[in-house]
């Protein structure tokens, strides 16, 4: 480590900006550490926008905040880090021969020019705005800033009864509807794909998850292209290819971009689509520049995936942070890269993947096998259980788990974050089986529901589960065969809820070796139950009396994302 | 696989037998599986006791059912399952040679053969019941049986008002303690060791979490011996070495012993203090004799613990039954071990424990180093978050994460599993930081906890992070040293909580760099504060402008075990 005092310049001061100066500082405290940033504040928490809008925060301040409530200042950071923050300052370019930055003081109106050993690049990112006529007009914004946030308050208040129109169904989207939803407002999301965050589910998963939102009262209008919108000055309502939607309000979640231009300007490596591109360092193409957070694009620790990957979150960017930091100061880190994690709750659901999908994986030419289980989170004597469903995704050649996604009201975020850990360290199906995962009754049964879910993809590798997924089962009803639906479960569920098909025959699992004679052996037959762990059992006992022509559909009918029938 | 059909003989019907009974009809549908039982029910729940007692089931019943309410009786499963349950029926000895085993029928008083081919020893274990003179006095129970369940349920009603004491703080007796309070009880823990939990947490957390369950009103008498009861037929009271806890009814949890008494007798190989040895398969010396679940002793998956370990739970009883039924079918999946993961809830608060403890690796010899880290789980906006606590272990070797331990009312049961999954990968401390852990506002700050920790642990190995366990802090504080403590909170906070101690410096961390001339370099200064990370700060700074005698108490006041003085 050079004794010299280095001039780290540090370009952005939201997430990864002020991790690796704090870093760096706390590395070295003799090094001279600034930080530049565009706007007039640092470390805005903009994932907390949705939270604030709910209305969980009295002041949009509160995300400037640490957590103990003192406002990240740029004399916050010089007292309490000893870093030194330029705000409204902006950088205009690169001079990488010479090692300097410059730079416009917005308040001022000068340019000057800042000296570097190390520059960091933390621009960050920026919303994309489609390039749709009257996307301009009043009252349409973005997810992104302060001002964003306070506009968007402002402009529904007050938000009983007016309506609100969200482009695009994926995080932000359904973050922004429940909140919005639970203003009082009437909401509706336009998403151009036919199912909700295509990004991140499956069709099955997203469906099951789209049926959940519908019923907290939200309009999901998909498959459905935005053209235009009507308004004078303000909107007032928005335009697809079939209809129009009034709204009072809209927001604008398609998806963000980073902000590479500087590093662009300065002939730093990036990629085609957008990202500086960095290695495990946070090095660009420049070993002296360094680049991490929503501008960079990273390495997939996924080997399989074979791709760089644009997944801007902060947690990303506070790990390029500190791996930042630690390079400059001497101490090699190497960060290993993502995974395409993501998560969001959604009126009390968790939705959540990591690694790929079922349909990502077979666009890479996997021989690919998934499955769907949902059961209880917990043990039915547990009064705080909910249902969670687990879709793990594994290669047929040598069972490594490729991927997993979880949706439930139950505690899916822990199956998500353990099945995260196991595609990191390259686990196969029977090493996820094999995790001691703790055990009590308020936190799972004694068979946690990713083991059971690793043992149902086991078991159909193996040829003894005959499962099908809910799409798969439903092209098998849609093509109007001739089939059995099997319902194993007891009368009273029956009663309760069914499945609504006149080829549903109804033997509770108990009487089922006893009354084989009234199924046919020469139709299909697709048992199912609650969540199909009876279903399953189904299968096997008619395999075993000689019917050749049996499935179960996963996830049975808390898993089924279409229509079912209620009584009473 | 053979073609001709298998006699599969099961004895015992709670986790393991069941389980294996019923994976070895679906993998061989024409084997004959027979399972034996020495009660007239199968299938009971006891880790539910707790549950019941504290008003969360209608009736005992529901710790014998489904999820769906279906009671798991004989005809169960030979409907559902296929296969048969003879109830009342023991298993007196076995004859290797002959391939059979000799039964009492508890009905009939009559004794027979049965045959195997393979047997299946799932015996489970009974509460240890220390030899104490009066413990079979009435109104002292043990937790194991459904009949342990309505007996203490009998015993204590109307509950309100009444004493229960409980002997044993180890995971039945905090989750027992809490179900008695919540119905209204005067509640008193006595232990013989000097905390809570002793085989799971170390002393420090383990005091946290004492401070958890007083506050909530349960007595916790540590380092008590129990000599005796007081009581004619009923008991009345407990006697320690030092006092006597009155008592209307008294719950016995000093852990479990393996019922190994059958395979014993019959020559098969068993751990010197208790438990059936197995392999990865489940085989015992007699490769012809499978055991698992809690009677028998698992190896571990801990390459460093070197030592098998006797860890009776559910979990690891239905891994046994799924690897043994297997095996029998031909299918090998060998089980790789248990990692001694723990977990339970305590008045809305987790504490739990994977791998081995600082104390545990200290015993084996490990130049082991570990780190506390308190802090929220969520950011500060989200309305639902709370503190938690996760104390990683590490050899100073090879950074190697050796355990975890974990409390909080926050969401500490994830980071327990994501720990475990990463101690089952043998993952070092970097690897832990590097995992994409699901990241939003719902679910974790940026930086989630565990990624944090790990953090600390590094930072901590490194030299940059002069932290002190509390236990640390507390001896140097308690040697009556001219010491200072650093408190860097905000004057909002230390109005409102202060450490009760007069060397106590208050100097909010935003002044500290222009208020070092109010601190000596010549005395020990240990800084603190909320949970500190700002005490990790406060020593950068210091050691920043020369004072080389800088610490800071991991944990702060929030993970802070002993007293501290509060307003208001």
């Amino acid at each position: 480590m050079s004794q010299e005092a280095q001039n780290v310049l540090v370009i952005g001061g939201v997430a990864c900006g002020p991790k690796t100066a704090a870093r760096v500082k706390r590395l070295q405290p003799k090094a001279n550490v600034t930080l530049i940033e565009k706007t007039g504040n640092v470390s805005f928490g903009a994932c907390g926008i949705p939270y604030y809008l709910e209305g969980h925060c009295e002041s949009v301040d509160t995300l400037y905040e640490t957590p103990v409530g003192v406002k990240r200042t740029p004399d916050f950071f010089q007292k309490t880090k000893g870093f030194t923050v330029q705000v409204n300052t902006e950088a205009q370019s690169i001079d990488r021969e010479n090692k300097q930055v410059k730079v416009k003081d917005h308040s001022s109106g000068q340019e000057r020019d800042m000296a570097y050993d190390k520059l960091v690049l933390a621009t960050g990112s920026r919303p994309f705005v489609p390039p749709i006529p009257g996307i301009d007009k009043q009252n349409i914004w973005s997810i992104k800033s302060s001002e964003d946030a306070e506009g968007v308050a402002a402009s529904i208040d007050p938000p009983e009864g007016k309506k609100a129109v969200i482009i695009g169904a994926g995080l932000i989207g359904v973050e922004m509807a429940e909140a919005l939803k639970q203003r009082g407002m009437e909401v509706t999301i336009v998403e151009m794909f036919d199912q909700i965050m295509p990004q991140i589910l499956d069709y099955d998963l997203a469906t099951l998850a789209a049926k959940h939102i519908r019923s907290n009262g939200v309009n999901l209008a998909l498959g459905e292209q935005v053209v235009g919108f009507t308004g004078q000055d303000k909107v007032t309502g928005v335009q697809t290819k079939n209809t129009t939607f009034d709204a009072d309000v809209v927001i604008v979640s398609v998806g963000v971009r980073p902000n590479d231009e500087l590093a662009r300007e300065a002939g730093l490596e990036c990629h085609p689509k957008g990202g500086i591109r960095i290695n495990c360092h946070g090095q660009t193409s420049d070993p002296e520049i360094y680049a991490g957070g929503d501008c960079a694009i990273n390495d997939s620790i996924l080997s399989y995936l074979c791709a760089e990957l644009y997944v801007p979150l902060g947690s990303t960017a506070n790990k390029h942070g500190r791996v930042i930091a630690n390079h400059i100061c001497g101490q090699t880190t190497p960060f290993s890269g993502v995974m395409s994690t993501s998560i969001c709750k959604v009126f009390g659901m968790t939705l959540g993947r990591t690694g790929i999908s079922h349909k990502q994986a077979e666009n890479l030419g996997y021989q690919v096998e998934s499955a769907l289980w949902t059961g209880p989170d917990k043990p039915h004597y547990m009064p705080d259980g909910g249902p969670i469903s687990i879709k793990l995704v594994a290669s047929k050649r040598n069972r490594a788990l490729l991927g997993a996604q979880v949706l439930g009201t139950g505690d899916a975020a822990k199956r998500l974050d353990v099945a995260t850990a196991a595609v990191h360290f390259k686990a196969n199906l029977d090493d996820v089986g094999a995790i001691d995962i703790s055990y009590a009754p308020p936190f799972s049964p004694p068979i946690d529901p990713l083991i059971t879910a690793s043992h149902v993809l086991t078991n159909k590798m193996d040829g003894l589960a005959n499962g099908l997924l809910p799409m798969q089962a439903k092209e098998i009803m849609d093509s109007g065969k001739d089939i059995i639906l099997l319902d194993v479960r007891t009368p009273q569920e029956f009663a309760a809820m069914r499945m609504p098909d006149d080829r549903v025959v109804h033997i509770p699992l108990g009487q089922l070796r006893e009354r084989l004679q009234e199924l046919p052996k020469d139709k299909d037959i697709l048992a199912f139950c609650k969540v199909s762990m009876r279903g399953y059992e189904a299968q096997r006992v008619l395999q075993d009396a000689g019917f050749d022509r049996v499935w179960f559909i996963e996830g049975g009918l808390v898993g089924w994302p279409f229509e079912v029938e209620m009584s009473g």
